[in-house]
């Protein structure tokens, strides 16, 4: 028997990505399926969301490329906010604990910035403030068009 | 202005997704998504996919979370499938060329499979063979209720 | 010509590691070898050591060789003190900077400590306080034999 | 009572290293301490060495920083030998298994060579082909002065 989703939070999920997505930082098309938030307290960068069992493994619980994805953008936002655009050269997640339910926030906070390569840790909690996972990451500065 | 995705693509994908996807190995919700199709010829798991802008970060390229994606699942597939289920401890993608177009393929190896703790890596690969991202992870096995 | 290290220095650390080694945690050869301190101020395990350019890479700086030494005997140190021996599965560095001169200090810190896994994290910083190089790190717990 | 090392090796080992070392690639001091010879087969470089107990941990085995140091200088030594020099932008070890005794090659190669970033890999296999250890890493090109 298929083990099923809640299919309306899915679609729901979908229409309004597709209502309210633009292909730039904050609001491109996979941010907004996955309901995230961004904002930028003091020096960090701070991405909520609404775990929804449409971005569950097969196991139950949130699946870990979700997990990378909202650790990649929590820092990649705060990069491009305080220093311009980037791409990521590496990323390291360490899988603390299963999330299932509730509301998780990932804060990106610069190791170091420098000129060319920035190093950047993020931490993903749970609405107990337990640690889901830790990453850290490498980006290099992509020169901006004129 | 509002920079747009194939917006018909992405409800194709979407509603192919909710159509097809068992919350089950090779077929949940996100895999199916993404279109993403598993085999696993001799020792590896192969994924394959075709590249849609849904996918795609603000610069244009597929997103370094979707890239984690198919990297995570093509080593917990395998490791499913010789060992049984596991759970990612951590995992490190090296982000080598950025891809936006055509057919990728993520194939997951065995570094070591051990009784605990698995070792393996995956490699995403574009259409002309050239390698898009590198991963290495480590799991630990579950066990299974009786 | 030879580029050559003080080889004084290079001969009294070895002498004196030759005199004050145990191969136990906290003072085993290598240990004693790089000079190395270690306490366990809080729930940190600090290691401090002056720089020698025995220790030293062909372009005149720490080797990275040497960094992660210090920065796994933090984690592994921390790890032994507070919840037994352990064995390292991972260890991730990143280098925001070299370090040429001076006292440097590692301090490891766990981000979640398990029954199983551990998972840690420690930073080398140089004598000004800027950060030199910053890890994180995946460690399985060892059974003690009776 | 003091675990001792084999001192005689150590001493071998040290007043070896002093004799014949020289602070560049291939045979600075810590190279020659742990008696590493380096070579380029193909494309990719080997390191060789034997293992003494004064390269150990507490628990009797190579200390991960050991292992740490040959994987690292096995994929700078080839960055250096077909690209020139470079720093070490970040380092990830999986350690598979204790190495207690025998001789170990290390070896490095390219998973992508740019012009700015440099992609890597590396194994540790003991004389039986069991791996010890894998690391991938990643490099930034270093302008040498004229």
């Amino acid at each position: 028997m298929k083990k099923r989703i809640d299919e309306a939070a899915a679609r729901a999920a979908f229409e309004q990505a597709l209502e309210t997505y633009d292909q730039d930082f904050g609001k491109f098309f996979l941010v907004k399926l996955f309901g995230m938030e961004v904002d930028y307290p003091d020096d960090t960068c701070r991405i909520t969301f609404d775990l929804k069992d449409f971005m569950f493994n097969p196991q139950g619980g949130l699946h870990g490329g979700v997990t990378a994805f909202v650790l990649d953008i929590s820092m990649g936002h705060l990069l491009r906010a305080k220093a311009g655009p980037g791409t990521t050269v590496e990323i390291k997640i360490q899988y603390l604990k299963a999330a299932r339910a509730g509301r998780l926030t990932a804060t990106g906070r610069f190791l170091r910035q420098g000129r060319n390569l920035s190093y950047l840790q993020s931490e993903l909690v749970d609405d107990k403030g337990e640690m889901i996972a830790f990453a850290t990451s490498t980006w290099m500065a992509v020169k901006e068009k004129a």
